[in-house]
């Protein structure tokens, strides 16, 4: 029985050559590597990414998962220092599924510069944790320009940026031709799927469904800091955004209409909200009269959380 | 004779995916693909690249040449449109050195977007021939923000971006082991090693010698756009780096003295001066004292044509 066990137990790996190696034997033996990129403090969300990697591969398949917080997609304003992390936890979870071969865990990916030798960055003034953190010799940054801009971007300016730039890293250490996102960070899955069409990464990306707790509410690491009552209010995001599309698909094609009565219920449950909108699936440009394929995108603050980009599907009114 | 000579011709490849394919199946075949992007009208100084990228493979190697005029590293104001080439000049020349195993051409290598819908970059405002040429759907940018700046950077605002961008399309395309650039091109060579450090690319890039005509002309596809005149003038460029590092190796520490001289040198020649600087070899910061590895870098105009990045080696003075 232990010797069953031991063989779903992934392999830890933490240096980047190591990784890189690993990944290399795996396709000389014909395997497909399918990735899994994480920040860790695992929930069944991306216990689905994993099913979503082995389901998209054609043949045989090794999972690769990530655990990685990335300093450089948080601005020195946010919650990088206690974002939750729980790496014992997320490794049972990672083997209790069966269906994971490695684990990439490195201490740190980029080049640090000497203390006190600041870098400013070029792109807009932005500056990260990573900036922040005394100087620093990474410079070189991989910027979406149109699709970073808007929804997430306009309140977390350094975010995409960080998330394209340590994506692309892991891509050329993990070397996978299958990754899987969450569409839950609906921008982020659409900025990643535009870097990897325009840089010619040979990677199918993989789009992945929200996992929702049995209360309708999405599953995030960051509920971990939400109260019990907190919790509850949060619970008028999913309850706003299912009504939103029961009036959609009833024959409302009014944008403002259904925002403000996002916000509206948002606000009376207790939440600040940062942003309604309802844009095109594609392009993330705002749809005023929904007659095509459109998602809505919220993100609001309960308590001291902020709940990103918890978004709903759109679908185009049936006539 | 015509067996012997076919066994040397390149493969032509115009496709990406045919490229990557090919690629693969020679490291699959054990040998190491190694790299050499260029933007074609070649002459001996890229030929020199092939040989280096022959000499940098432990083992058996797969040449490959790419010829593509990068519409993104060109300003509108620039001369993209009448860049030189001769395709069949170029093949001919390749042949001839028998260690090129394919040509990768591309007709295009970005998605373009719908004419009349120009994307405005977010770098700054800066727009290249591609945002120029009627609205494109590319829009991905890779800044190497330090490393870019000044130099050829300053009167050059889109050139780093778009060779940094387009540098990163071809290797995830070609997927090569090795990627040889020239050393004339220098600050160019210096944002493609930072790139491939830090975006993690595992690429080996070897810089190349700078190759000069017999006057002492370096190299460059430009020089055809010379007049006699102008050439002979031109040559004022290579005059000045070699009596700057006769003058530094004879204890001359003085970096604004050196770089003073080199004005004088070119602007009595008649050449219009872009800059003339004395940089650390590693970061590019300027060096007031020569007393370190340095290199002096030099851009200027003679006539309509701007000889870019010509540079010669300051070594440490000897004590």
């Amino acid at each position: 029985m232990a010797a069953a066990a031991a063989a779903h137990e992934p392999e830890v790996i933490r240096d980047k050559a190591a990784m890189r190696a690993w990944s290399r034997r795996r396709r000389a033996e014909g395997k497909a590597v399918a990735f899994v990129p994480t920040m860790g403090f695992l929930h069944d969300g991306h216990l689905s990414l994993v099913s979503a990697a082995v389901a998209a591969a054609a043949g045989p398949v090794s999972v690769v998962v990530s655990i990685y917080v990335n300093p450089s997609q948080f601005a020195p304003t946010e919650d990088f220092a206690t974002y939750p992390s729980d790496f014992a936890g997320d490794l049972r979870k990672l083997a209790a599924t069966g269906a994971v071969a490695a684990v990439f865990c490195p201490p740190d990916l980029y080049v640090r510069g000497s203390a006190g030798h600041p870098t400013a960055s070029a792109s807009g003034g932005a500056a990260s944790c990573l900036e922040e953190a005394g100087g620093h010799a990474h410079e070189t940054w991989i910027r979406v320009e149109q699709l970073e801009k808007g929804l997430c971007g306009s309140s977390r300016p350094v975010f995409f940026r960080g998330v394209a730039t340590v994506v692309a890293k892991l891509f050329n250490i993990v070397e996978p031709g299958i990754a899987v996102f969450g569409k839950k960070d609906y921008q982020q899955w659409r900025v990643i799927c535009r870097m990897v069409r325009d840089l010619d990464f040979a990677i199918e990306i993989i789009g992945s469904e929200i996992v929702r707790e049995a209360d309708g509410l999405a599953m995030s690491s960051r509920n971990v800091h939400l109260s019990c009552e907190e919790r509850e209010k949060a619970l008028s995001i999913s309850r706003s955004l299912v009504n939103a599309r029961t009036s959609v698909l009833n024959g409302n094609n009014h944008g403002q209409q259904i925002k403000d009565q996002i916000v509206q219920t948002l606000t009376e449950a207790g939440g600040q909200v940062d942003y309604v909108e309802i844009v095109e699936q594609e392009s993330l440009t705002p749809v005023e009269r929904i007659d095509r394929p459109a998602v809505i995108c919220v993100a609001a603050w309960f308590g001291k959380v902020r709940l990103i980009c918890w978004n709903f599907w759109v679908i185009k009114r049936s006539k």
